[in-house]
């Protein structure tokens, strides 16, 4: 096994061997979901202070997986809290930190994101990282909030073959910038509607009329049903869904997705909780099953400073901006939007990934990116 | 006013004056989503036993409302419960009953759909109507299920022109068979997406390998977004959408959507209140914005024999069918499925509705089957 | 049937005839249940600017019911919202506008406490009365909030003996100042531990250390299981309680309790919903059994005058006070007990209740004050 | 640091040193509250089927913590699981495997408790500990239950010392029969209202009439408030309360519980999510706070042998024993009074703890019997 710092920031990859392929963005295809312009990156990094780290593990015949870290500001998030609200569309799922992000309405960790079997080193990894950082010597107690969904697909997922160090790598190297997508960091084993799912992210950015702010969403698409591609039935289209009974199995739906939203608007964790929701209705449009075996799940969080939950503020009355109920509509839109295009490119970014579990020779195909190209030309 | 008898079972129509135009369902204009095939009627009726009643109030200049009712079947739903689930994909309504639906887990009454300043004498008249079944003499608690959207757009809500007779009405003439869409019952006022939106139904059904179940849904579709077709961005092409700015009157996305889903599965209550989750994504798909003023609210339940909640059932140890977890994700699919084809339905079947309030004239234009038509030719 | 004007303000009662008996409020009685002193009223009034008003309806031989209003403040609480949060800690109730608060984290209307077959027509009234506030000339939607006990023991129920009069009088002639109690408003059929109970309340302050607020509970209460009283286990002492077999009839645990909860601090409708959580704790502390039939509910609200959420602040970003996470805690105790006390107010204020239902003489005994005085002396 | 294996079943003491004192339980005090009889052991192990193992770990200065498993029955969990519901009635806390608990209703997975900043090894034992299961060579998702509070009081929580070894060592003696109580396993460390806290157990058995069934409760007590000990005021007769200006620091309130209830009744997963909650109201009657900082989580599972979901019944359409809403009450009565009980034993049976944190020696005092008996005596 070799390790070796990508040339992106933010990114680094643990590995034997892997597969490359020119892929692209879904809007350089012609896919540009809903009716908000994208920020600059189109990416949860569009959201200022949010940085991402990933690592990416692939090693000897079986292990495909990784870790995805999202930290919301370059401060210390125990001590500078975000409000957050987080939503299970279905929750069979194993994401720890729920309870305590809807009691207090706040993140005090970054968010990891892998594979199923990996939470509790991710959960330990959180807790290493917050007890050292500089101010925390006093701490005693650390919700840590990790997200996962099933690459067990492609990765021998019980060989274990992702470790507290690859986490707290990912949480070192996370930055600001353009985020590396598709079969990397905690979508690199992952499968969504039959094809290789991955990492994937977008945004949204507000008119001034409308607030001017801006939603970022980061996927780990892992996930199924009958892939819709801004509106193209891709997934019927090349016969290729769940429930189609010749392929029931290689697009079983069944695996998960979690979704993380940022946003610079100063919400409550109330209206954050309702932003998680949003991200929900993102994922169906792309035509997603939500099957029993898939915990979906979203989390939002915003970073204005106004909403920051600084130690001087949590230890006496405060006040805090919010932006009201009336006029939270337009970041829901943002943020079903963000979410739907973030899928889109974690699909059209994904490489393919082959690997060996329990002897049997398995294979994640990209998204043929020609026959999509086919596909939308049509319309 | 006068009131006579459609020629519709399960339907009667109290008008002073009412538009006609001849609208077809979304299937017959080739519109067909998803992957699973209807059942015959594609209606909630499908589901065995199900029986709708709708009273249309169209009175004066203002008033442009009326009453929907669903009934599980054809016993006292009091004494022989359906288990059942109900989610708020946003809480911003009315709807009345949930927490002891949630609580219990089961339907005592009919569910009655009506505008949002009605639920008081929808409740009235559940009330009255259980007290006054036949086996109820000794019943002192009833838990009325009342859902609504607000058609304060084409209604003039605040003259309260819907009063518990008509409700009475609609759970008496309540039968099986077709159901009547569009500007109907209690989508006589509603708009959806800036159109005419109303009334509609489908369902889906499972081949026998996945258990051979249907699985109906009715929509009280009355809220907002940017309208998508069966993958058709129908509102962005015609102009006419959520946060365009020029529309944005229009094409407010506020207002809420209720839906009933019906199956002949035997569900567990837990397992209603999934479906009743996948009937939001059912929404979602069609271009939905889950809108801070939009209260969108779906309950499920089951009518197989061996999950109603009989009197002897009740009193005693008993056994219960259960469809198991592993085996759901079809009816999820069913259910996503039917919800979709039912706002589809609502659009295409909704009649244009003239109304005045205030001294203002407005009217609530149905969505032009030729535009559509020319739309659904291009793909 | 005659009606009267009571004495105190904020309390008519409409009646035949009706029982007096010399009672005293729980503290005269030596019972002070918690560490925190009271405020000056020992009621939800001490919490300033809430109102309460009450309607008492003694008709006829069966008629034993009445409404309990309270209002957050004198302002037009639509224009004028107070967060709110609400808990269900056995959702087999009728409360009406559960999801809305809980969506949006605001009372809208005043809350009226009734029985379980009026919710119909209280919300009606709350409609009537908010659509005729002036300034809420194009309100449209109104969120109502209603809870209710079923108080069928000693009222005959199924008479429907209460209208929208009476809620309107009830809003009418509410009032700050002392708040009756016993067998009045909501209170007025009502049952608690096989006696009779009724509206209750009670209050605690804060030393200026924990911020000096007030925290006031007004109670419906009509539940069961074995009484205590301060710690004393009064049900067994008096051997009538939920599960002793030769009493099981007069102290059957069911019919529900309902708990209003108002404070000065400026807390978030997040905070106010634990808030709600923990009047539960005190309804535990009371020996509530928590029985199925019970449907018990919390609602909390906040009046400080910079959470107050007004028509300019719903309108743009705006600043909001916040009371911590970190210095909650205090506010939960004052709630805890605020609730117990109210509840020992509720009995050992209850005069007895007389009544004939389907031909049938019913007595709803007061708990008798001597005999409690002989076992609170012994500890 | 030495191991050995203590006398009783299912507990291993792994210590350098261990106070010891004459501890007694708290029935043998006179204190036995409620009016339900208990079982045989008096504990969750009256359950039949219901295991459970402690380890407990004291080394060096500063490490008092420990685990404590509980198993639900002797066959493999994964493949047999029991239907379960839980319940936070103050969600902050790390409790891991909630979400997906409600949603599908079902415990896969012994619980595991533990201290705050070993949930994410603990997870990790889950996991391996399933994997390794005979039968569960193919399973790739595992929803681990864990749950915590936090023993920083006395325990060096930052240095971790317990791991991975002693998780599974607690599983791996997990035995029927009586279970050790105070400071023991997870409750090592723990405090509860100012004195030492721990461990607990209690159980309920209903008299054949209202179904025989009989339910057990273990706690993990280290929260606070003022103590109340079947109705007597502890905690402020003995001048240690939460709020008590010259012992705050003593008896802060902060901490957790959780509690895991067992019963053989077949209660659906929502009826035992009920339970759950009733569990808090033993809580609420020993004077809890429900503070902000302690995470009160209480989990209920049921083994009766027709709710077990066994792989057969999983796979198909299957019938489940119900025991009917309307006959649960005694069973939340049992619930409640077993939780009440758990928690007066683990403090009766608790015996001092010594530790040094940081250069400082700190000290959990257990409550002193002698003046325990001496205010009993003069009730």
């Amino acid at each position: 096994m070799r390790r070796r710092r990508s040339p992106a920031a933010g990114f680094r990859c643990i590995e034997a061997r892997r597969m490359t392929e020119h892929r692209r963005r879904a809007r350089e295809l012609g896919l540009a979901p809903g009716i908000l312009p994208p920020g600059p990156l189109n990416a949860i990094t569009d959201v200022a202070g949010v940085r991402v780290g990933q690592v990416t593990v692939i090693a000897g015949e079986g292990t495909r997986t990784g870790v995805t870290a999202i930290l919301p500001h370059a401060q210390n998030p125990f001590a500078h809290r975000v409000p957050a609200g987080v939503f299970a569309m279905n929750g069979f799922g194993k994401m720890a930190g729920v309870t305590q992000v809807q009691e207090l309405g706040e993140l005090e960790t970054p968010i990891l994101l892998t594979n199923t079997l990996a939470v509790g080193r991710a959960v330990e990894a959180l807790v290493d990282w917050t007890l050292a950082q500089p101010g925390n010597e006093a701490v005693r107690s650390v919700n840590a909030v990790v997200g996962e969904t099933n690459d067990g697909r492609l990765n021998d997922i019980r060989a274990r073959g992702i470790g507290a160090a690859e986490m707290r790598d990912a949480l070192a190297i996370a930055a600001p910038g353009p985020v590396a997508e598709g079969s990397v960091g905690a979508g690199t084993g992952t499968m969504a509607f039959g094809w290789k799912g991955g990492i994937g992210t977008a945004s949204r950015v507000l008119p001034p009329a409308l607030g001017g702010w801006t939603v970022g969403a980061l996927v780990q698409a892992n996930y199924g049903g009958a892939l819709v591609m801004d509106g193209v039935p891709v997934g019927r289209l090349l016969g290729r869904y769940f429930l189609a009974d010749h392929v029931a199995q290689q697009a079983d739906a069944d695996g998960s997705v979690v979704v993380v939203v940022a946003t610079d608007a100063p919400l409550s964790d109330r209206n954050l909780q309702r932003l998680a929701r949003r991200a929900m209705a993102g994922i169906a449009r792309t035509g997603a099953a939500f099957s029993d075996g898939s915990g979906d799940y979203a989390i939002a969080f915003a970073t204005h400073p106004e909403v920051i939950r600084a130690p001087e503020k949590r230890a006496a009355e405060a006040r805090y901006a919010e932006w009201p109920n009336d006029r939270v509509s337009p970041l829901f839109v943002a943020a079903i939007e963000a979410t739907e295009e973030a899928v889109l490119n974690a699909l059209t970014m994904a490489t393919t990934v082959e690997s060996r579990i329990g002897g049997r020779r398995v294979t994640g195909r990209a998204l043929p990116l020609d026959r999509l190209a086919e596909l939308l030309a049509r319309r």
